[in-house]
């Protein structure tokens, strides 16, 4: 099969070259462009180069329309008002859009999802496959198992430096296994447990939290019954896997009829997409 | 809802004994017969009191059809000739019949989907509810994750009396990840490593044996990607989660339409029926 | 070597019959005794039978001295006044005492001191010998491992039926590792996280902890620095191990000078007496 | 206390730019000369920016006396001949000597025992904090739990290029619980399972490997008893904790008196000393 031709918007930024990176290094992806705005100093330079790799023969430029024309899809890890403006462009061009921007407002939403009327768009809020993976099974599995039998945990550790607990991803998996067991996560929470605490509720989802050193990320989701136990974890060794992910969505593009897909869809777990036109 | 009538077969051996404390205390179940052979030193014996328990009211006997006549489901881990005969009787008596049973002829296979014809049969080798459901993910992750990206896994703990390596679980699990990649197991695995290797193949399903103490199965499916990973867990603590599956799988068949099932059905994964009628 | 003789008092309860179990098939023990209070129900039965197994041909009977004067070492988790008067007997009678008993008064300690002058006896709150190694470890770790360097958190699992949090197990393994630092537990533990936390604060301890399903109890010490982590892990299967324990130490005392020893002396690991006459 | 003062030789090397990088970051470290062949390019640069820093204002330089003359400590990942002549240079001028360098001839050994009469010299075969930790806390265990109680198992998990198993780390920590125990590892190991295996033999010692995706390194050492289980575990994030290792240890040897020492001294184990003049 012929490689996909991927853009690289913002391709001089920090996550814009590790895309670069990533992009070079796949089996069956081709980089054919690298976009930067207008006024940045990157212009005319090579994306390879600015990637720390040898010079791959693709120049930074600020034209969108031409280096979308050569594309069978763009990444876009950049501004909510960038990327719906980016999505109007890719519909035009015909081009697929991987979208890893968040703090969309609602107007930016529905630019977006006008855009999914004539491109494929795959946007999340978290790119890694494996999270996303994860966050399917754990919903799967909490909707299998009985809540009288098997009690959730979810156990997770940052680095020393992080500054809030529990993390997102700990609460995106405790909301994949509340919708799994349809109920609401804020009711079932118990977020710490100190002191008498009495049994455990039967049906509560259990957090804890573990800080140290410099752990990337680590989540852990348990279904624990009589004499028997299920964990299934997550542990992510470096930040480059948000990137690996959008370059994994932009291959699976590649064919797709219009549409707004989420990294279930890329994974095949079909249930949560986000709604389609 | 009322509670579902629950006969235990063989309900004198040791699997029956526990089944026997198992429905005792779990809700939604009613103890109403207790099966032995005609030739067994136990008929007349309360089935509480052989289990343990405080009596139940319930006599052990060799009566099946009587027995049968009131019950919802049977629950069989016997031999091969007597299950199958269980199962005509079960359809006979319009009750689900959950098998547990392992080493069936071809003769004997036919003669249950016959049987399911006419009632709803659970049938599975392995009958813990976690040991199914990890079976179910890993074949659903092995499918999402590309091959060339993540490498597989199986880490399995036995304690030191085990004579065999790898489990028969590991092998299982080996085969729902083969199944989810649509490749032959055999052709795949990797059963051990020493000396000089070379590099890991991509592909492969690589396997890793730890024997020691007193510990009762441990597995773990690992998804090993650049950055990041999976590891999908099943700790037994005891060797009673395969009658508290039965259990589970019982009260599942309340109301429930003829048809040969799987463990798997039970869960509400549905992918794996092992073929119904 | 001869076997140790061994007499376990109360033999007839719960733990005892464990004891009598645990003896009898240990490798160089020999139950020799079997006491019961004067009022018991069980005086005259095999203490074998009563454990379950085949008649050892040893009677439980009241009769202290009698039993002692064949006896290596006596194996008691009785109550503190018991306790106190049986170390008095055993030193009388130059037996061991090995004491699981916990909740002694000053003149009860005391008391046990005295006879310490004379026997020797292993006293320990916990008498596993996983959870004591592991103390150990721990605190040598703190001590090696710079606070400026490494993070340590104290996770800890137990069944959904736990009523208090953190476990005491946990709370002792956070005493080790304070000791080895030569801080205060108290003024450096944090127990909770939840919301805005701020950045981890070098030198405190964290606590995380678990509930579900039958867990009976693990124990994890993580020293996370930057780039590595070293985690220290005890996982309790069954309940039996604090007799295995009793045992260990009973026989660890064959031909040892008069003194107080804890289970760390026992495991050789030295640092840790409760203090020898 | 003054900050220890650091020459690291072999600065522009990617060893060398690790270690001034974590010299410069690190509390009571200074860096304050830079060392290079004769024949370097990197002659005059200045260390900090070679890596990747703001200017430290040392320059590169060849003069090994000079940039001593200034040196608590030297930090040094070179060749043997070069580490051996090191050691003199060190000794004269009254400097301790961190030598990370592997691979020395009887001669060279002999030349660096001469130099530890007069300077502090900690030379080990794996600088890591955490690996050694390891290794003396196995050691300890192996030595307090008896072999007939508990068994060990070693399992391995690093990246799908390694091409050998089990690791040279997983090597080491079977030779420390083969000391502890007092066997030999080579007559002791099992290193595979693979089908009709037979029960565990007491006293022996088992290997499992795992292979995949970018892992750095992961090692437990399993000792499981009967209903019990202790787990101790080293993973490796990235690869500069042996830079780190060697900074701490310089740290350690400031007042240090003369001696050969092991990175066991620098973490306070005592145990291993690799012999003193």
């Amino acid at each position: 099969m012929d490689d996909t031709q991927i853009v690289v918007f913002g391709a001089a930024g920090r996550m814009g070259r590790t895309i670069v990176r990533i992009v070079a290094e796949a089996r069956g992806a081709k980089l054919v462009g690298a976009l930067e705005p207008a006024s940045s100093s990157a212009l005319g330079d090579d994306a390879g180069m600015l990637a720390g790799l040898k010079p791959l023969g693709v120049t930074v430029t600020s034209d969108i329309a031409s280096a979308l024309s050569k594309a069978d899809a763009v990444i876009d890890f950049s501004a909510p008002g960038a990327s719906a403006m980016l999505a109007e462009a890719a519909a035009k061009a015909g081009a697929a859009h991987i979208i890893g921007t968040t703090g969309f407002s609602a107007d930016h939403e529905a630019a977006i999802a006008r855009a999914a009327e004539r491109c494929a768009i795959v946007k999340s809020g978290n790119m890694s496959l494996g999270v996303n993976l994860l966050a399917g099974l754990v919903e799967q599995a909490a909707r299998a198992l009985p809540s009288d039998l098997f009690d959730i945990e979810i156990l997770e550790m940052h680095h020393r430096h992080k500054v809030d607990a529990p993390s997102g991803t700990a609460l995106l998996l405790g909301e994949a296994a509340a919708k799994g067991r349809q109920v609401d996560l804020a009711e079932e929470s118990v977020r710490v447990r100190d002191g008498q605490t009495g049994p455990r509720e039967a049906g509560t989802i259990g957090f804890a939290t573990l800080r140290g050193g410099s752990v990337v990320g680590e989540h852990s989701v348990i279904f624990a019954g009589e004499g028997e136990r299920i964990e299934l974890t997550h542990l992510a060794g470096d930040r480059e896997i948000f990137a690996r992910g959008a370059v994994s969505a932009a291959l699976w593009t590649k064919g797709r009829a219009p549409g707004l897909y989420s990294m279930r869809d890329v994974l095949g777990l079909g249930a949560e997409t986000t709604g389609r036109p």
